[in-house]
């Protein structure tokens, strides 16, 4: 039996598993990012819980090592990501150095995909489309990773969506993640409970301090007409960037993540409707929609199996 | 020598030559389209529009035939065209019926987009945008045209760009076509002078009886700064219609295609400096912007090539 080891490089934590040949998880760890630390830090963070889960699990050893980092990431380095702080990070070939194991590198809402991806056993492609505090987008054609000619690619969370429309956090206006994201649906939320202060989401607010995704959700199925205009309008939105991805790429697939996918009944119908409304082109038919099914596991099993897939 | 026969199926003309193995053009002709003829009378001209050629030429026959077509294609069949009112026409079959010969089938944004590939030989990947009446989109990536799995994807022009936006001829509102194509220049210059009758563009109407681009963008050349400020809007979102294929696809060259070229030396400096400063990743260089140089003959030259590329 052969074993690959998949790392989760996130904001927060580094989250790492030992799979074998068959994506049997083996043994799985986490350890804080702390990224104010920096690279080197990181680095040999990363090296010292893969060799934690060799001992751990008992096998004699990887094959290889895959590392899925936020930021747009090229030829085995991080050329840039704002989470973490970092330009032009050499994280593959250090990691590479520290441990001797060939080391590969993609950028973290790619392996995400490629984990569902291999979860959904398709040769087909597939796109991933994660709503969080962001919006998190990979995509898989040919059974590969799509790779662009010089960064990457495969980043839609600041298309324009809205021209002249809400602030973003990259510093334009009007992108497709000031609309599409749960940092969005806070934002107007907000401003919704500021006009309203005598509805239940401004109740809800009040009792708990502050409002998240989940709860307006909760509201929303609950039947609060506030709540369901809300999300009903923020359920557009993902739809429409759907519509775009499905438009440019076409994929046969179309997996959703992120918190969101807790609310999957109340949501998708209401999805599938606009999107459907919305594509150019539905005459031989329309790209499949669900939700993903690993969750933060995907991450890892797609870093896992990068060897395959880049 | 071997000789291929490309086509390029408009809403006003069929246009067709004969190109040798070399992509050299050794015969053009084109008829009228006339398309509300019908679907069996185009088929009809197609097949004898090539075997003219072909007599006129004087070689002996043609390899293959390719077509390009507007509307969205699939397996050798117009899935639907709004240009040319077919739904489910199998335009591939029905010639190589008539003729005798292999004949292949794509979008003829696509084809424009291989004709300009092959112009530029490159082995990287290529995205042409054609701004015209629409907004037109094709993409060459691993030497193949880019073909998703339902119905070939690559459409670009009704991706929301302005949420809430301007009516599209699509029926949605905001698409990238209501704002990116000259139809939508015309209807804010229109605008302007209806406010600003004694404006430059005014004068310039009430002469000509219409405005048209090549106007307002002779306008802005010479000055005039009520059409500087049109055409700078104008060239704002066409750069943001290019950031969005640059963020998704990453291509490693963009071509602008449609009679917005004759305004190259205007309009690109305008739409590179908008580019640079909109796209999501700029650390590891930038796709090449340029405009296209083969004109109405890339769509031929693409069409009589697809035996390679598809």
């Amino acid at each position: 039996m052969k074993y690959y080891a998949g790392i989760d490089l996130g904001g927060t934590n580094i989250a790492g598993a030992i799979i074998d040949e068959n994506n049997k998880f083996i043994c799985h760890k986490s350890v804080k990012t702390l990224s104010e630390r920096g690279f080197d830090a990181i680095v040999n963070d990363i090296a010292t819980l893969v060799s934690n889960m060799i001992i751990e699990s008992g096998i004699a050893d990887v094959e290889s090592i895959g590392i899925g980092s936020p930021g747009a990431v090229k030829d085995g380095s991080v050329l840039f990501s704002g989470n973490l702080k970092w330009r032009n990070a050499p994280l593959a070939d250090m990691v590479q150095e520290l441990t001797g194991k060939q080391t590969y590198l993609a950028n973290d809402a790619n392996c995400a995909a490629l984990g569902e991806y291999i979860a959904n056993k398709t040769d087909k492609s597939v796109a991933l489309i994660t709503i969080g505090t962001g919006v998190g987008f990979g995509f898989i054609k040919d059974n590969k990773i799509f790779a662009g000619d010089t960064y990457g690619g495969a980043e839609l969370g600041h298309q324009m969506f809205k021209f002249g429309g809400e602030r973003c956090t990259c510093g334009k206006n009007g992108c497709i993640e000031a609309y599409a994201s749960f940092s969005a649906l806070l934002r107007d939320a907000n401003r919704y409970v500021e006009k309203n202060k005598k509805s239940y989401l401004a109740s809800i607010k009040k009792q708990a301090g502050i409002l998240d995704g989940e709860m307006i959700f909760a509201a929303a199925i609950a039947g609060d007409i506030g709540a369901k205009d809300l999300t009903n309008q923020f359920i557009e939105y993902i739809a429409l960037a759907i519509t775009s991805i499905i438009d440019v790429l076409d994929p046969a697939l179309v997996i959703i993540g992120g918190g969101i996918c807790k609310s999957e009944h109340y949501f998708m119908p209401i999805l599938k409707e606009y999107v459907a409304k919305n594509v150019f082109c539905t005459d031989a038919g329309i790209a499949q929609i669900k939700v993903a099914t690993l969750g933060n596991f995907a991450g890892i099993l797609g870093a896992a199996k990068l060897h395959q897939y880049i």
